[in-house]
Parts: structure tokens; C-alpha cells; sequence
């Protein structure tokens, strides 16, 4: 390197940086719908690095598999097959990891006189691999050429041996440079489509599948994704070869950490000897959960054809064969049970129990980004991949690259803070999430930041500040004095919408208008303290936005409902000066009038508003002219403004705030469920510095009196810091339009508009990573529509799509980073349905 | 290796696991009252696997930092100074780290012609090496000898290097073995104390300190501990040394994770070039927020004394130090401006703004296990050790090694599972914690788990549980109809003692007594729906536990009060025949009969208790017998009893759960803090069978429709399914009582009973992890008294006890696993301030 200042140097690895985009930050994207089985075990053959003998490991336990003595073999009827896949060989074909399998197993079955099938292929490879084994073939577009490579020997009824290679290289280096250099790629789609594909066994019994990976645990896959997060979509439990030598129980143990910290288990590590006895420290640091077993020292000498080796190391190896074998048959097992299981210890929420058979309990394996992995116990027995289409109900944000990223942030965070108690103390996630949420949603207006732990909580701060402000203001009307019991004949309400939802606690629920959820056998206490008006809802139906107006309002204004061209035009600015807003303006003076008149002690202590959506109260897009002029004539009365952005928020409706959607800004606001991204509950409550001072004086009593051990716990603002800066980054979340600064269109307008059509199809409502439709009732008991809809979701998650009905609305929700691409499919997949349906 | 069947081996196996316990599972604790210095910046190297050149990059930093050519140097005043620790070396003498940097320093300075101050020294070693230096040392009885073995040349004015081996071995292995092998072995405790004493280097500018590890990042150190795990507590930054060749990539991931899952922070990966561009996909994976540099390749030749090589190194080394000290100057100035920024974004819960100066903020960079880590920006800047006395505000609960099993454990989960939505669903982590649950607080009574976020929502649960049970049992007195607007005459109530808390959230607050947190300016809507009775308590004074009985209790009762010998007593259910169980069945009965005659239409359909500790009510014990009396009394009447264990179960008050104390089970039971360990939120509330039936039929309605989108989140339910394993197990909780199932007695009984003596406290509590004493008002006004608390517990922080007073009561809160041996220590200092304390 020649010498160049520090200060060069530095800009010129800034530089370097820039410009070096590996695909290793994607994990990559799962092939559409896969199934794989689990009517046999499958294990990923792990290394703590490269050249500790993942193929000695692999070989040894086909050989205690397929070559056991008559005495212990299973019953004549079950066939006995090994399946060994190499999905990326590099240096071939010196190397063959697959041939070495393929020849070993052929030794030692002469060597033990146990007859064998065995075969060895290779299916493709890049053109210096065919070039070197004299093969002219067509070369695709990727540069990859079918090589089809096959040797085998067969012998009837005997146990069988398969060995694959998928793709091979002819340099003896890392695959992605290989991949490069001999300008031969794979996308990991495509890899894992065909491992899937080459997994298939069928219904055979006593199968072993063995998938042995390349390099270390993290070396990169021919497209530069780590091999780790390659693979992750399926989830295979591993057995991870260790390292027995100076150094490597740090190297065993750090390899172990990379793959349980993208959620992959494993059954056993397993490492050659050199006499440091490195299975000490490794046992102890496992825990004594994970088994670890120890090989002989392979012998160095490169004439040694290790037969001798396999026979010495057999016991090792059958051992390593049982534990892979109970591993398999307790996950099984659970998997098999947890559906009944949870019916009996669960109690879900808002869940009729005696509604829900075993039969539709959904047991879920694993979560890869957007998709769930479900055990499906009828049938196979097999692993399906769902897209999770209630973005878990309305908090999920990762796509796989930011799910693998979160997981880091969070061992991290454990590691480095745990929880520290909040109340006068300042740490690194709590000031990093309150400095970002100042400077993005609360950009403008906010200054303060108060934590809690849900949306419910967030909102009955909201209402504790919003009321305070509201008697500070108004201190001589409400004639408050210093006697606290004297304030008791003061009536403080809230004025909200009908239809609106803010939470499941007293106070939260107090602010919504009477529904099935508020009755008295659901909360005694419930009274409804507030105004509720009607709002108007906006939707889309026949391809068209429509307006309605509610029957309260006076018959002249339905003159002015219709619809609209684009979506725009209802958040267009210039609908301020129209007859509407004159008309909206008036029904909430005289309502607001009325509902004063009619009491003397109850005032309007605060507005809270769902902006835009009406999210749990039916997927309904209010009017946000309606909103604005409720927020001004607030205003003008100085009422406190509450935004109940915990739905709302952070993307889910294409924008990180709605206020800007609305075009005004709140005295308060709350946010919860997508603020960390979806992965663990937090909430915050932003108010403006005069809210905040309204709470400042000489005592301690003055104070807002409420708090919760957690607030503001490290973990979740940790993930909310990380999941604020991801999602709004163009860089990693590539639905970010950046000039405008809202996320992309997502949804295929053209479905939309068909969608809106459907003769089954009441209204649709879309916007941000939401699509919904209401279902006409059509001629039907509003029973039979809920069955109606239910069928449809059955078949939906057919598809590969899974969705819960909000009573007669179905939706589908993704996440702010799901492609375009995706959504697409899944709207394409519902109009298919829908079609089919209406035919039924 | 013999051949043994299969079966036979996993036996051998299983019992050598349970044979072989090293030290790594457990995180060394860390010196008392440690104080790192940050006036300069201190770095720990790290390196991805062992011979990757550690001490190369030591050495190239020391020559980029020692020999700048006098232009670039500081100004003359600034001495110049870099301290190279090498705490671990085996192999000695024959390798010794410190001597390399020590040596080719000295060849470059003389090479470079900038003179140097150089000296290097070993400290301690064990025989064999003090033998094989041919030196008659005493041995100390761990068998390590002070060899204090230095050389050194002295150039007066020039700038220094200090390098100090701290412990040295003869064998070339890994510590752990040559400490076993040469039976010279080192607490982790000392050799952390040890490089504390090393790194203080007074006031000096200009200084750069460096401490080398030895082997891999997770190699063993001398008693077992990995490396990363034995430097925790300091968490010093870090630099990484990665690995350029075949598999490299891996490993430097691996090990750069490793690190990050325990908390450290690593400035900048540096490795030698093998020609094959690692670092195209390093950068990639470190998001380019890491820099990556690349050194040239080491000459493989013996006979090359490499300054040749540190010469064409020179540009890597001056950037890598000038990343070094800007990331120093980073950390430093953030940490210099997080109270001010505090003040100005937050909004703390309990707080009252305008009371907390800037200084009051506690600055907190980091905990391991019980100990918060603290920056100290007065005088010297510092990072110190407090220990967490307020368990984080009552959720705390992780030891050093349990925190970074936890960490390991939220990291999979979040790979793994991320969140998934609860409803009719099932996934590992929320069935598992629902078992333990079931199996373990709710055993012999509860069947079903309801999940939720916090106590305060576990609470509004349980209410809503209960008034169902209630109205489903009291039909006909209630003369409910199906049309739930006629309900609404019907007013249900919460009996419940005066003095409990159970959260901020209005359902939970209408449950408890007024107070000054329940004032129409904190919660306008609050009414206090219940009614509420005065509870006897018991507490240490004057070293004798005594009972007090409120004065609403009959002239007669008094008779009844007096003192116990033990706590014991106190629990005793012999109690239960006495005169006073009869008096307190009495005017429990009483009351119940008073409020039922002064209004018809008042029911109470729920009993909620915190059972013995009231906590947040200014620690409290309530005699357990009148608890027992009371829901002995409500279960005659049919009344559901809650217990509300949010502050007081998994193991606060020395037993999993309090129900156990109590002697009685209740029909609900809510729980959270501790639940999860003290990491993140969850809540959960247990029900029975009788209760879960009386929301079961045919219509979604009758269902709880109550819920949180994070129901039973991943995250949550496995870091408490981990928690309600680790601490009742004897092998992870060394203060479980395997016979009684309890914890041992954490609080030395002897000093327990002094501070109960002493005048200046009016009260000692003292149960399981909580010590808790009440000063005395003497003549002061409470204003006053309320100073006194926080002088005390100024003084207590100096101590290295970071506590926060609950009013006038001061107390000192454990972990379930802390050890008696901390607990005694932090009293002890209690006490001695308090001595102190009074004499002023």
C-alpha cells in the first residue's frame, strides 16, 4: 500500500465503501409457497469454518444410516434411502464433496458386506467446470450450464444412496467470487427452490436427508448472501462441525451464536480431536443442552483412504444418528400436539373458544420476514410458508434483511443494557428513539416524549395530559380551585367518532362510543364519556372513490357528496374552501353547541381522532376534510387535539405520519404497534411543549402521575430507533419515494378498481401497506356473510395467504418494505378467489 | 475410540456432560466499585481467531500512535504515552506479547529516529515459568508467583510505551488448561481488578491504552470464562482483527457477533490481505457503519523481522487510530450531552420536571447483571459501577451470566419467530411459557393463561374476569336480563385494601383508594370504585417484628396486637384458630354488611389484593392472616378473589409465588416485572377453569374481547419461559433452597435487626429480595424529611448503591439469583451511613 496521509486514506475507504454493494445485507426472499416435508428428518450440515470435515461428518452418518447390520436394521418393508445434497460446491471437480460421499459409502459397503445403491450427480455447473470435464453445453443467462453429470451402482432392494451436487465451480474459492469470476450466477431463490425440489422424497419411510453447506457458517452463497441467512427461510435444524483445535472453542462457539441468532437450531456439535479436550469448555457453555460428541484424530497422511477412520469412528457417528433421530421425533411430536395443547391452556383474546375446533388452530413453526412457516400435521406431515397477511395483526414491519437485522440490535441490547429504570436516568436507545421520533413525527409541533408500553396505555396518557391542558386553559369556566373535592362536580369528556377505536383499558374504552365491546357484561364500568359524532366515510366501490354522509347531516349536503377521480383529490388542500367544509364546519359548531347547552357541568375536555382510517372499527377512511375542520373548530375552543396514530402510524398508511396525510398537526399523539417494527410491544405519547408545561410547578404532585416499570425499556427503543431509521431509509427500504417522502403506490390500482366491482364486493378502502374490502350482505343473514367471508379466507390460505376476517371486512396488510411485486400477487390471488366464489 | 453401542455412548456421554462444569456459563462478577478512567481512549483487541496478528496490529497502532514525526505531534506540553496490557499469555517466555511490541518499538524508533521510552513488564506467572526464568519465587496460594520481571530504556522527555504482561504460563495452550496444568490459577474478579489498577494513568493527555486478549474472542480465559464474557463488565470498545483467508469471512462475522451479543461496541475490523477481498463482503454486512481496513500481507519468512512491513503498514495504522479517536471523542461528547438533551426531550413518569437539575440525571452506559455502569463527567470522566438497588424499578432480576443467556435467547427468538399474532394461534415460546405457568404460580388452581403487556393491563383483565364470574354466579340478585341497557342500574365494586396499588391505567386506579395519584387534576374520571378497608400491618422496630392494627379495629382487638418472635410466626397457619383470626372474620363481615345496607344497587364483585407487600402503597406488610381471613370471607359469599402479584411473584419476596405465603389460592392471579426476568414487558393473568367457563357460549360476544396487539408476543414469552426456568432451578439460581423451594435469607439478620434499632427508622420490612426501611419523621416536616431520604441516598450513591427513595422509605432491592454476600455488603454500607447520617 503506498503511504497516503490518515486523513486520504480515510476518505478513500469511505469512498470504497460506497461503492461496494454486496447482496449479504438481503437475506434472501423465499421461493413463493414452499412446502417442505418433515415425514423424515432433514438437517443442514454445518462448519465453524472451512476444512473441519462437514463432508467426514456428513459421510460418516450415511454410513451408520444406510450400513447397519441386518439385526438392527428396520423391518424388510421400509426402505432405507440417504439423501445427500450439495447445493454449492466451489473448486470442482477436484473437489466433490458429493463424489467423496458417493465413493466412501461404496468402500464401506464392500468393506462391511451390507449392499448399497449409490449414486452421484451433478445437475448444473458454470462453463469452466463443463469446459474442464469436455462437456459442450448451452450456457443461460445466468451463465449456468445443465452439466447433468450422474455415475451410479445399483443393487435391488438394497439401502439407497443419493448424492447431489446443484451447483458446482471450477475455483477453489469462496462461491460468490467464483460465481463472479466465472461469471456464472444463482439467485437464492433459485437455490432454494431447487434444494426444495431435490428434498421431495415422497412418502418413503426412513429417510435421512443431509443438505452440507459450504465454508464457514457466514461465508457467503454465490450471490454474496451469507449462507446462513441463504438457507434461513426453511429453517433446518443443523448439526454444526466444531473445531478441535488451538482457537477452537472460541471459533465453535461463535459460529453456534451466528446460527441461533437468526433462529435456527441445533441438534448436536460435532468436531475432530486434536487432545486439547475442547469439549470441556464447549459442554459447559452449551449448557449440557446440546449434545457434543468428539471424533478421532483424522489421519494426515493424504494416502489414507480413512476407511479405517469411519470404522473407528462408527460409534460416534451412531450416536450423532440417534440424537438426529430423537432431535426429529420430539420436534415432530410437539408440532403434533401444540394445536391441542394450546386449546386447553390458552385463553385468546377475542376469541370465542368454543368457536375454534383443534382443527383451525394454526400452529406456527417460525417466522421468516413477512411469511409464516405452519406446520400442517394433515396429510404429510410438512412445513408450508403463509404470508402473513394481518402483518400480525397490524404491528409487522420486517421484511427477512430487517427481521435478521432487529435480532442483532436486540441480543445487543440485551446484552449491553437489559432494562434500567427510567424516571431520571438518560441511556443510549431511549435518547436515540425520542431524538428520532422528534425529528420525524413530531417534527413541527412535538417536543416532549412519554413512554408507555401499548396503545392503550399511550392513550390514557394522552387523556391524562389532554384534560390537564384543558383545565389549565380553562381554569376560570371550570372555576377549579385548589380543593380537589370541589372539582369533583366538573364534567370533563372527550368529543370523538363514531366508530373509532383506542384501546381495551377503562380509559381508552371511556373515549369510544357504545358498541358489543363496551356492554355491561364486557365492563361494568363502561359509560361512554364523550360526544360521539358521525363521521363521513370515503371508499371505493364500482372503481370508483365515493363519498357518504352520514344520516345526521342536514339533506342539503348530500348535494354535495359524490365522488372523486383519484385518491389525491381527497387529500387535496383546496377542499378547504369548498361548500362542504362550510357544511362540516357547521354540524360540528352545532353539535358541540347543543351538547354544551344540554349540560352545565360537562365539557369537552379533548378531541381524539383515528386520523384517516378507522382501523379496528371496520377498515373505514374517514372523511380527512371532516378531520381537519374538527381539528380547527377544537382549536378555536381550545380543546386539546389527540391523534391515535398507534394504528396509523409509521407507514402502515403509506406515510410515517397521518397528520401529514391530514394537513394539520396535534397537541398530542400516540404510537405503538409498527413503531418497533413490529417486534415488541412499545408506545410513546408526543406532546407540545405547552401540554408539557401544564404539568410544571413547585410539586411533585403536579406531575403526570402515571408510569410503568418498562417505560421507555431499552429493547423496545433500541428496536423502535433502528425500525424509525430503516423504514424511512431509501437505502434499505426500497419503497421509500424519496422526493415525496411516502412509500410507493403498492398496490396494483388496476386489481383495485376490478376488485371494487366485484359483485360481492360492498367498498374498498386502500391506502399504504393497506388493502381491504367489505363484503356486500347481499340478501344474507349477516351470519351467513361471516361464513361467506370466513370460506374465502380458507381459501385463501390455500394460497399461501393468511388472513383473519375483521367481521365482514377482509384485508390484506404488508409490511412498509414488501416489494410491489408481492402485493401484487396477493391481490391478484383474492380477485381469483373472488371469482371462484361467486361462481360457487 | 472402542466400539460401544450407540446407546451405551449417549449414556457415557450424558454423565461426562454432568461430570465436566467449567466456570463459562457463568460471567465473572465484576471487581467492587470499579472506576474506569475515559480522560483517553482505552481499546481491547480482539481478534476472530488465534495467530490472525493481534499483536501486529498492537504493535502498528503503538508505532502510528508513539512515532509521529514531530510536524504532526501534539504541542510539547502534551506528554505522549500508550499503555500495551496483555492481562493473559500463555507459552511464555517463548511467546510474550508485550515483549514483541516492546522490542520492535524499540527497532522502529531507532529506525525512524524518534526516541522512545520504552519498558516492559510481567507481573505474575506461574512456578514453571518463574523456574524456567530460573527465579525462587514464593507461590501464593492460587500457585501464582509476582515475578515482577521489567526491563526498560529510558529517553528522558520522549514519548512512552508502557507494556505489561499481567499473568504469564509456560504452556503454548489454551488459559484455562496451562492455569490447570501449572495449577496457577486466577479469579476473574483479580485479573479484572488488576487491569483497572493497570489502565489508571492519573490526568495525563495524550494517552492511548490497549489491552490485548488472548486466542479467539470466545476462547477460555484462565478460570474457564470466555474472554467475552470475563471483560464484560468494562465493556471497553473494541477492534477486531478478522481473518483474510478462505473461511475468513465466517469467522470475522461469527466473532464480530459474538461481541455485539454481548454488548460491546467494536470501532473498526482491521485483518491482513490473502488476496482474497474479504472485505467486499464484510463492508457489505457491516452496513459500512463498521470500517473495514486491510493490512498488507505478513511476509511468511521467519528470519523477516517485519519492520519493513510495519512501514508499508504505516497508512492502515494512522487511519485505524484516527477511527479510533474519533470514535472515542464520539462516545465521550455524547456522553457529555445526554443529561442536558434528557431534560430537554423526555418526559419522565413520576417526575416532576421542574425538581430535576441537569446533574441529577444519571448517565447510564451500560449494566451487567445487577450493576448499572455510569458516566461520571465530574472531574475526571469515569465510567463507574453502581449497584441497581432499586432492581430497576422492580423488574429486575438477571445476574451477569443470566443476562447474557437471555441476551443469546431474545436474539433467536426475534430471528426466529419475530412477533406472531395471538388469536387461534400457536408458536413454541407463548405454549411453553403458558406450561411453566400453569405448572409452576398457577399450580393446583389455575388452567388458563391470558396474556397482556403490563400489570396495569393484566389488572383490567382481571377485573373484567372477575365482574363476569361475579354476574354469571349472582344472576337472580342481580336480576340480569338479556338487554344490557337494563344492566346498567346495577353498580359492581372491587373490595380491596387501602394502601394497594395496581396501576395507572383507570380500570386498575378505580381499584384502588384515593390518594394524592388519584386527584381530579391527575385523572378526572377517576371515582374509586370499591370499597376499601385498612389492613393490619407488621414490621421490624426496635429489633422485634410487631403488629399494628388500624385504628378501625374495635378498643378489644388491641389486646391482640403485640410483637413475634420470628417472621415465621407471622406465616404460621396456626394463626388461624387464634382470637384475632376471629376478630378480623368479624369486621371483615361487618363491613361487607355496612356497604351492602347503605346501597341496593352496589354490589362487590371482586376481592383484589397485593398479597403481604403493599409496594408501591411505601412497602407495607400486611399481616397474611388477615389477608387469609379476608378471602376466606369473599369465597363464602362467592366473590371471585384476584391476587394481584405483579410487584410481589416470581420470587421478590423470596417464593415463586405469594400464594404460597398466604396459605390460600385465589380465583385470578395477575403477574409481570419479574416475569420475564426484568428485560421487556409481558403480563399475564391466570384464571380458572370456573372463571374461563362463564365467558364461554355460542356468540362471539360473550367472549373477552379484550386484547393487545402484542398478545403473548415471541419476544416476551420466551424470555419469561427462560426466567421461570433459570430461577428455580438450584443449578442456574444458587439461592434457590432445593428442600424448601424457596430462596435462601438474602439479608443478614443480625444488621437487619441493628437498622431496625437504629433512631433515625420508624420501620424495617424485610422479605425475600426486598430490604425496605421507613425513616422517622422525628419533628421535621415532611418536606424535610423527604431531604434527609435523599442526602442518605447521595451518600449511598457514592457507596456505589444507586437507590431512589419510595417517599420517606428508603429501600434496597436484590435480584432472585443475587448473592447473600451482596446483599450483606450493601447493608452494611446502609448502616454505616446511616451512623454517619445521624451524627451530622
Amino acid at each position: 500500500m503506498s503511504p497516503v496521509t490518515a486523513t486520504l486514506l480515510r476518505h478513500r475507504l469511505r469512498h470504497l465503501r460506497h461503492q461496494i454493494r454486496l447482496n449479504s445485507t438481503s437475506v434472501s426472499p423465499p421461493p413463493p409457497h414452499f412446502n417442505l416435508p418433515l415425514n423424515h428428518p432433514t438437517y443442514l450440515i454445518w462448519s465453524a469454518n472451512t476444512s473441519l470435515g462437514k463432508t467426514l461428518v456428513s459421510t460418516g452418518i450415511a454410513a451408520s444410516f444406510l450400513l447397519q447390520q441386518p439385526s438392527s436394521s428396520p423391518p424388510a418393508a421400509h426402505s432405507t434411502k440417504l439423501l445427500y445434497l450439495k447445493p454449492i460446491q466451489t473448486g470442482f471437480p477436484t473437489d466433490s464433496d458429493s463424489r467423496f460421499v458417493f465413493s466412501k459409502l461404496d468402500s464401506l459397503s464392500l468393506r462391511r458386506r451390507i449392499p448399497l445403491s449409490i449414486s452421484n450427480s451433478v445437475l448444473r455447473s458454470s462453463l469452466p467446470v463443463a469446459e474442464s470435464m469436455r462437456r459442450s453445453l448451452k450456457v443461460s443467462e445466468s451463465g449456468m450450464c445443465d452439466l447433468n453429470f450422474s455415475e451410479e451402482k445399483t443393487v435391488t432392494g438394497a439401502p439407497e444412496l443419493l448424492c447431489k451436487t446443484l451447483y458446482a465451480w471450477d475455483a477453489a474459492i469462496s462461491p460468490h467470487l467464483a460465481a463472479e469470476r466465472e461469471h456464472a450466477t444463482v439467485e437464492d431463490s433459485v437455490v432454494l427452490k431447487m434444494v426444495e425440489q431435490e428434498m421431495e422424497c415422497g412418502s418413503q419411510t426412513n429417510v435421512l436427508c443431509l443438505v452440507e453447506t459450504a465454508g464457514g457458517v457466514a461465508s457467503p452463497g454465490p450471490s454474496g448472501t451469507l449462507q446462513c441467512d441463504l438457507y434461513r427461510p426453511f429453517r433446518l435444524p443443523g448439526i454444526l462441525v466444531g473445531d478441535g483445535r488451538l482457537g477452537g472453542i472460541s471459533g465453535t462457539i461463535s459460529a453456534y451464536e451466528s446460527l441461533k441468532l437468526r433462529g435456527y437450531d441445533v441438534a448436536a456439535v460435532v468436531f475432530e480431536d486434536h487432545g486439547l479436550v475442547n469439549e470441556v469448555p464447549l459442554n459447559s457453555y452449551l449448557r449440557n443442552k446440546v449434545p457434543v460428541l468428539v471424533l478421532p484424530p483424522v489421519p494426515k497422511d493424504p494416502s489414507d483412504d480413512l476407511i479405517e477412520w469411519f470404522v473407528e469412528s462408527d460409534g460416534v457417528f451412531k450416536a450423532l444418528k440417534e440424537v438426529m433421530v430423537s432431535v426429529y421425533l420430539e420436534r415432530v411430536e410437539r408440532l403434533n400436539g401444540m394445536a391441542k395443547q394450546a386449546g386447553e391452556v390458552f385463553w385468546w383474546p377475542f376469541t370465542q373458544h368454543k368457536l375454534v375446533p383443534e382443527d383451525n388452530v394454526t400452529v406456527i413453526d417460525s417466522r421468516c420476514g413477512e411469511n409464516f412457516s405452519i406446520y400442517k400435521a394433515s396429510g404429510d406431515n410438512s412445513i408450508t410458508q403463509q404470508f402473513d397477511a394481518c402483518a400480525s395483526w397490524w404491528t409487522q414491519g420486517p421484511d427477512p434483511a430487517f427481521q435478521a437485522e432487529l435480532a442483532r440490535e436486540m441480543g445487543y441490547t440485551a446484552a449491553r443494557f437489559g432494562h434500567i429504570m427510567f424516571p431520571e436516568n438518560v441511556y443510549e436507545p431511549a435518547l436515540k428513539c425520542a431524538e428520532l421520533l422528534l425529528d420525524g413525527v413530531g417534527k413541527g409541533w412535538a417536543s416532549r416524549v412519554y413512554f408507555s408500553d401499548n396503545g392503550s396505555t399511550a392513550i390514557e396518557i394522552s387523556l391524562k395530559m389532554a384534560f390537564r391542558k384543558f383545565c389549565v386553559d380553562h381554569e376560570t369556566l371550570l372555576s377549579l380551585s385548589e380543593d380537589a373535592e370541589e372539582k369533583k362536580h366538573v364534567d370533563v369528556k372527550v368529543l370523538a367518532l363514531r366508530g373509532s377505536y383506542h384501546g381495551d383499558t377503562l380509559g381508552a374504552m371511556e373515549a369510544q362510543a357504545p358498541s358489543p365491546y363496551t356492554g355491561f357484561l364486557q365492563q361494568p364500568w363502561y359509560t361512554g364519556r364523550g360526544l360521539f359524532l358521525d363521521p363521513p366515510t370515503v371508499f371505493i366501490s364500482n372503481g370508483a372513490w365515493n363519498l357518504s354522509l352520514p344520516e345526521s347531516f342536514p339533506q342539503t349536503a348530500s348535494e354535495e357528496s359524490g365522488t372523486f377521480t383519484t385518491r389525491d383529490e381527497i387529500f387535496d388542500k383546496s377542499r378547504d374552501t369548498s361548500t362542504l367544509a362550510t357544511i362540516y364546519s357547521a354540524s360540528v359548531s352545532e353539535q358541540l353547541q347543543e351538547y354544551s347547552e344540554s349540560s352545565q357541568s360537562a365539557h369537552v375536555g379533548a378531541l381524539i381522532i383515528e386520523p384517516v382510517i378507522h382501523g379496528a372499527g371496520g377498515m373505514h377512511m374517514v372523511d380527512p376534510l371532516f378531520q381537519r375542520v374538527l381539528v380547527n373548530e377544537c382549536r378555536n375552543r381550545k380543546i386539546p387535539v389527540i391523534f391515535d396514530e398507534v394504528f396509523t402510524g409509521f407507514w402502515r398508511l403509506g406515510v410515517e405520519t397521518t397528520a401529514d396525510l391530514l394537513g394539520c398537526k396535534p397537541d398530542i399523539a400516540c404510537f405503538a404497534k409498527l413503531l418497533t417494527g413490529g417486534m415488541i410491544p412499545l408506545a410513546v405519547t408526543l406532546a407540545t411543549d405547552a401540554v408539557f408545561d401544564s404539568f410544571s410547578g413547585d410539586s411533585k404532585l403536579k406531575a403526570l402521575l402515571h408510569g410503568h416499570s418498562y417505560s421507555a425499556h431499552a429493547m423496545g427503543c433500541a428496536t423502535a430507533a433502528k425500525a424509525i431509521e430503516w423504514f424511512k431509509d431509501p437505502e434499505t427500504n426500497h419503497n421509500i419515494d424519496s422526493q415525496r417522502g411516502t412509500l410507493r403506490e403498492l398496490w396494483d390500482e388496476e386489481l383495485v378498481l376490478q376488485i371494487s366491482s366485484h359483485c360481492a364486493v360492498e367498498r374498498v378502502v386502500v391506502l399504504g401497506t393497506l388493502f381491504a374490502l367489505e363484503l356486500k350482505f347481499l340478501m344474507l343473514s349477516s351470519l351467513y356473510a361471516s361464513l361467506y367471508a370466513k370460506s374465502l379466507l380458507e381459501m385463501l390460505r390455500e394460497d399461501g395467504i393468511f388472513t383473519r376476517p375483521l367481521g365482514n371486512v377482509v384485508y390484506l396488510m404488508s409490511g412498509p418494505c414488501t416489494s410491489p411485486e408481492i402485493c401484487h400477487r396477493l391481490l391478484a390471488k383474492l380477485l381469483k378467489r373472488l371469482g371462484e366464489f361467486n361462481r360457487a
